[in-house]
């Protein structure tokens, strides 16, 4: 039997937009029969962290910062466009009146395609998360060299 | 006869710089003797949207999106130091006094080097797009299948 | 004797955070054997400027951007939460914290890894940079056909 071709994402980025292209594709190379494995980094990490439940990260900088950098699926930006808000929400509205699915939809939808969603270990070292940080869907934390090793069988590597 | 090899970018940034550097690649692809596609996407469209025209989406959200999001090569911006416009201007004149072509003259020149430039359906369906928004330089829409078709048997695949 | 596998990555992006990504992708591929080249282009530029010395760029208009864009490594900005220096300035601390390497450290670290660093020489001629502007880790100036044909070559090319 043949290896199934396999596309890996870097999704470094964690707006709106940018998330909205990376479950594109993703769920797009699993239902051409692709293997996928999106690999979260940096701000990208806020897309599959839980909506609900409290910031617990050690150390006052790290409280600071993780205050500010929240996340959630549900607490996306465009990356252009915002406007106080504004933007995002007729992004969504029409996202929405095109019967499109909201991240939310896209993280479940593509974990039941098969696809791999990995948080990054390296960043999540430097901004104190653990794995109960992140949304049930989430796989084990693991580190550039894994990605790299990922990316080095890949025929598609793409960093958003 | 020996197959070409492929480039293959995504645009989905529609910012002055990146959009320079994609055809900078795309340009210089095809003078190396690649078979390069262009497939644009989000604010990347915007890169490739007539320069005149009006704004025809349907619907008051997406009408007012349109506005907002209005693009044409004449119109990009740079990421960074814009600065209402003063940081865009300059980085045009050089450009300029350094013989550079501009976006303008890139897309004609690309296309001339068969490049192939190609609008995202998906996003243009989202943002209510339709062929006629283009440029007469590009071909006709394509989805994110046909994307990560052209990806696979890329030899250089990029996201910009 | 095989060949090493190649890894390429242009750093087009000139911000504290991408830069972070850039290198601790670049130092891992080159512990995992890999045959890293690193090409920075446009705001990345800035990463590799050296952090002292004064702006030398020919023309009233190049020598204005020089100063807006003075880049160098102690100088990089985070892409979000910048807030006037206090993300960027706490993002740094964490850094430390976490015993990591600064941007300047992992410079110095790559290239004694043998990670090439390549600044575009076709940016470089757009800014008006020669090779002084440049730390002493970086290489000759080269091109986008140049990169292209690294890339070709390679198992992993990203776009950062």
């Amino acid at each position: 039997m043949a290896e199934k071709e396999k596309l890996t994402i870097v999704v470094f980025s964690g707006e709106l937009d940018k998330a909205l292209a990376a479950f594109i594709l993703a769920t797009t190379g699993a239902s051409m029969g692709m293997e996928v494995t999106m690999f979260f980094t940096f701000w990208g990490l806020n897309i599959i962290k839980k909506n609900e439940g409290s910031i617990k990260s050690q150390g006052f900088k790290r409280k600071m910062f993780g205050l500010l950098n929240r996340g959630g699926s549900k607490r996306l930006k465009l990356s252009k466009f915002h406007m106080f808000g504004l933007g995002t929400w007729m992004m969504k509205k029409v996202m929405k009146e095109s019967n499109y699915p909201s991240i939310d939809e896209f993280i479940t939808m593509a974990r039941q395609m098969g696809v791999r969603i990995i948080p990054c270990s390296t960043t999540c070292g430097m901004f104190g998360l653990t794995e109960d940080a992140f949304r049930s869907e989430v796989e084990s934390l693991a580190g550039a060299a894994y990605f790299l090793n990922e990316a080095r069988q890949s025929k598609v590597t793409l960093f958003i």
